[in-house]
Order: C-alpha cells, then sequence, then structure tokens
C-alpha cells in the first residue's frame, strides 16, 4: 500500500503503530490572486483554503465560511482525505502552524503555533519575505519543539504553492527542475504559471544572497520550514506530508547547506506523497529528490478512487487534484495502521453525501 | 455521533484518538431502601448494583451475584453499554474509586481507590455525612491524583442517585431545578421520591452551612467528586459520563465556590451524557448546566437502540432506563474512536443471549 520512490521501506515498517502528530502549515501568499494560477479554492475566497482546511480537519467543520474548499470543477479538498483518516484511526494530536495566514482559524482546544508572520506578497512583483529571519525563527522552533507522539507528519495549505516552490527552486540554481514541477492544474496553465515564474526569476537576476532570492521568489511556508527542519538537527523522525512543495523544502535546504559550508543528518527524515504526485506526467517528484546531495526516504501511498463512483473524486483520478493538506502522509499513517482503501473511500465519500 | 448540547464541539474533537481513563465512582446510599424509589437493580440487592456494575465493567463477569443487576421490568444495566466500547476499543485503565460501598467489588488488578468510607444514611431521615471531611478528601485526592492516559472518562453507579441529586440541588438553593431532575424511572414515581425529598429538605429547614446541608441530603459519590474535580485545578481534561448526577456535582462546586467566593478554571471540563437523558422530557439537563457560574462543554451520545429489536433493549427507547456507569462518556469514547451503532448495538446484544 506505501511504495518506495527512494531509500528504503524500513523507515517507514519503523512507523507501524507509532503515534503521529499530525501538524499542519499553513500560510498565504498574494501570488493566489493572479487570475488563474490555482483552483485551489473557491474563487475569490481562495486566500481562505488554509483556513478552512484546518478548521475542517480538527473539527470536522468549515467555521469561517459554508461550505468546504472546492475548486471550480468541484474537486473538494484533499483534506477531506486527512480527516477521513483520523476519524478512521485518529492521530495523537494535531497542530497548527500559522505561518502567515489572512484569517485566522476558529478552533480551540487544538495547538497553534504563532510566529506574528503575515502573508507573503506575490512573486510577481516581488514577495517581500525576510527570509533570513523567517529561517531564523524555523530553526528556532524546531529546536525548541517538543512532539508528544512518536513521529510528526508535517503538511502543509499554501494555495498557489505550487507555482512558488517551482519559482524558488528554479531561483536557486536548479535549472534542471523546470519540467519537475506538478500543479493543482490537471491542463498545467503553463502561460499563467510560465509568467508569473519568469517575472519572479527577473525579480532576482541580479541578487546573489540566498536569503535575498529566497525572500523574493518563495513563500512563508518553504522557507519556514527548511528551517525548521534543520533545526531539528534528526532529533525526530518527521515525515513531509506533500509532493513538490515539500520536495521543494527540501531543496532549500540543500542550498542552505551549501552555501553554509553545513551538512544535515537526514536518516530521520522523510517525504510521502499521493499516487496522484507520484504517477504525474507533468511533474517528476523522484528527480526533484535525486537532485538533494543528502538522502532522503521517499515514499507515496498507494491510493486513488477507483472505488468511488462519486463525480467530484473521480476528478482526482483524472489529475485534477493531486496533492495537499498532507493528504499522501495522511493515507501512508492510514495504511501503517491497517485501514484500507475501502474504508477510506467510504469516510471521504461521507463527507460528500 | 456526538451533539454539542453547550460550548463547543472542540474539546470533544481534541480528543479523538487520545487515550482514556475509565473511572467508576461508587457507592451506596441507604436512600436506596425506601421502597419504590429506584428500579436500578434487583429488589433487596439493589446495593449490590455498584459493585457489579464495577465486576462487569472490569472482568465481564458478576462476581458477587450470580445475574447481571437489573430492573424489574427486566432493564439490563447500562453497564453493558459500558463494557460493550472497552471490548470493541479498550480503555486505557478502568479504575474505581470506592465511595462507601456495601460490598467490595472482587477485582484484582484494577486499581481501587479507597477512602475508609461507609455508605451514607438515607435522606429521608439525614444522609449524616461529614461532609466537610469527605469533599476535603476529594480535593486531595484530585490533588494528587496521576492520570496515566491523556484523559479522564468520570463515571457512576449509586442506586437512588438521582433522587439524592435532586434533593441536594434543591437543597442547596436551585429551586427552579426541581423540573430539570431525571430519574431511572419511566414514570416517574412522583409521591415516593417528592416524599423523601421533602423529608430531605425538612431535615435542612434550619441549616445555613453549606457542608451541613450537604451531609443531610447528599451522598458520597456527589460531594467526593466535587472536591475531586475542585483538585484537579483543571490540570487535566476531564469528561464526567452522566446526566442529572453530574451535573448536580457541578452545582455543588458552583455552590462551592459562591460560598467560599473562588473561581475554577474549567476549560478542560466536560459532561457528556446519552440521548436518552438528553431528549428526557422529565428532566432538563441543559437548563441545570445553565445554572452554572462557569462554562462548561455539554454533549450527548447520539445512540439509541433502534437497530435492536432485544425486547430488555428496546425498553432504553422507551424511556425506562437512561444512563449509569458512564454509558454516556463510554459512547462518546466510542463515536471518537470510530465505533458506529451497529457495532455497540450487536456487542451489547451479545451479553443477554
Amino acid at each position: 500500500m506505501i511504495q518506495t520512490l527512494l531509500g528504503q521501506k524500513d523507515f517507514i515498517e519503523s512507523l507501524r503503530g507509532k503515534s503521529a502528530t499530525f501538524m499542519l502549515a499553513l500560510s498565504n501568499t498574494q501570488t493566489v490572486n493572479i487570475e488563474g494560477i490555482t483552483q485551489a479554492g473557491i474563487p475569490g475566497m481562495i486566500h481562505l483554503t488554509p483556513t478552512l482546511d484546518s478548521e475542517f480537519i480538527c473539527t470536522g467543520e468549515v467555521r469561517s465560511l459554508e461550505n468546504i474548499a472546492e475548486t471550480p470543477k468541484g474537486v473538494p479538498t484533499p483534506a477531506l482525505i486527512s480527516r477521513a483518516v483520523h476519524l478512521l484511526n485518529p492521530y495523537h494530536h494535531i497542530e497548527l502552524l500559522n505561518l502567515g495566514l489572512e484569517v485566522t482559524p476558529k478552533v480551540a482546544y487544538f495547538k497553534q503555533h504563532t510566529f506574528e508572520l503575515t502573508p507573503s506578497a506575490s512573486i510577481a512583483t516581488g514577495a517581500n519575505i525576510d527570509a533570513e529571519a523567517l529561517f531564523q525563527k524555523g530553526v528556532n522552533f524546531g529546536q525548541t519543539y517538543s512532539c508528544e507522539s512518536d513521529y510528526l507528519i508535517l503538511g502543509e495549505s499554501v494555495p498557489s504553492g505550487t507555482t512558488t516552490a517551482t519559482a524558488t527552486t528554479l531561483g536557486l540554481g536548479y535549472s534542471e527542475a523546470k519540467a519537475y514541477f506538478s500543479s493543482s492544474f490537471k491542463d498545467v496553465p503553463n502561460s499563467i504559471r510560465e509568467e508569473t515564474i519568469a517575472s519572479a526569476l527577473k525579480n532576482i537576476q541580479n541578487k546573489k544572497d540566498l536569503f535575498e532570492i529566497l525572500g523574493t521568489v518563495s513563500d512563508n511556508m518553504l522557507i519556514f520550514n527548511a528551517g525548521f527542519i534543520l533545526g531539528l538537527n534528526n532529533r525526530l523522525k518527521v515525515v513531509l506530508a506533500g509532493g513538490t512543495q515539500m520536495a521543494c523544502v527540501l531543496l532549500i535546504i540543500n542550498s542552505i547547506l551549501e552555501y553554509m559550508g553545513g551538512k544535515v543528518e537526514s536518516s530521520n527524515l522523510a517525504i510521502c506523497t499521493t499516487k496522484w504526485v507520484a504517477e504525474d506526467k507533468n511533474s517528476d517528484i523522484k528527480a526533484l529528490l535525486e537532485m538533494l546531495s543528502f538522502p532522503v526516504n521517499a515514499y507515496y501511498a498507494n491510493f486513488d478512487f477507483t472505488l468511488s463512483n462519486h463525480p467530484s473524486l473521480k476528478l482526482y483520478d483524472e489529475g485534477e487534484a493531486k496533492e495537499g493538506v498532507g493528504a499522501g502522509g495522511a493515507l501512508m499513517y492510514g495504511f501503517l495502521n491497517d485501514l484500507n482503501k475501502e474504508e477510506i473511500t467510504r469516510k471521504v465519500e461521507g463527507f460528500l453525501g
């Protein structure tokens, strides 16, 4: 049920029956306001997506808006998958990382880590992030974070995050990566995304400082999490639950290590994504990870909606949505606790009525 | 599956997947010997009910008597529900609070907390409890109690406990509460209960000291648990698993705080009861809780026996039995761990042969 992309399955096997904290890194980037750049959410309300996703994961309710975030064609947020797994085999804890949101999630009794961050600006005009300070906040958090579970599943919800991740990776000089990035679009809107990325890259043409580059073309989630992982310093097993955005977090770490002449012990680090990302023809997560100078365990959860007839869910299998809100890691956690495809499918269908 | 009566569902949601200690507060009051006052048990043997309930919860066996406690019409104890949930998704620990029992439960390997307490006398003639000392024992226990689980579910088994709870609430001056109390009778035996309560209230006519009042009209479970909750001082998440008796525990706390001029932090406190109590036409748990001067999260487990054809279980849905032995909290715990109505129903039916 869990397929290995890189490294050994032993890492995953060692997590069977272990308790997990499901942590969701949330942020807004104004890149999302470029028309047509993403379909991850309700038109005009896409900035609310991470807020709604986290409310739904924690409580089963969407509080800052009436309906669950859906893309225009009606593909429901992958938060449904992560919540379904939680209902079937609860995560030990759910925690939120508020990395700059327009609207704070309305949940009580769940730990919300805050860092006095505001949404970043559009990368088309310059993200305007103090990347060094943000990275340092991540490092500090990693150094002091006390996990009450056996391991951490780190997911994200950042609308238009694949665009910022692509710009970041290219901006860091991984030029061969251009073709390796996915989007939440089926028909990858190459023109709008490419224009945006081209504008972003133009903004760093004369920049050489790594943090200056990151602060211009990246987003809060990517930069903070790179610091977070480095700050943890391998003392906790972490599964990055995501696709190309989480791969970008690792590439940022890679660049920072190179820039600073450091090394990272990565034996406790893994990434797990969905089958929809792993088999995506418009991106290549494995190739992205193979650019790293340190080893990383990489997996995908062999789950799809072939057992469902629900038209909204069939769209996943048609490539309309692929990953997000920790879905890949959530499915991994489900499989490690003996959930099967049928149970998860039925639970997700239950949300759709 | 879990409905909110007061407060937010977030409290309950934060308990998904968490480990729970199921603690049962047990006591006898000689009020039970007034003929017709309760049907919670076998006629002539009703004092054994808490002993048998706790033996059954822990071991699946009734050791101090041959048959499970049943009411005259054959309604089986709600211990069946709490035990069924334990078999399907075990509580992390089961612990017993012996708060004055005629017969000590015959169980080994389960923690039995004892406090050198004897059953209280009938409230018709005066309960004769040293309430201040008993309350203090509760406070001390709360201050020193070490819970090995993520949260505590606190249930009770006290035959004729709704009568003592009603007398206690009225004795404390919550006069509008008269209509808010349930009994385990369908056809509420107003005459016998009201006579008993009237006698109890006559006994405190000239009393003004809060503890003197409690010592005359209350029972050990109510007074001890009020101290226990205050002693815990919000350092542990606690779900009071019960109906109007647990509401009375909270009203005692409310009166003590008023009496002593103190405050309580109640964010980690909740009460969860059954649907049979929540929808009872002869009582109003929500109205009882709304008399508190501090906020409390309140829920009920949306469970009934509509999936069963067993005549004994149908009696629950007809109002013959409503709550007890932590059934409401047990069902909540079951639902938080993805048990469904069907599974629980079948397991309960399995006990009845």
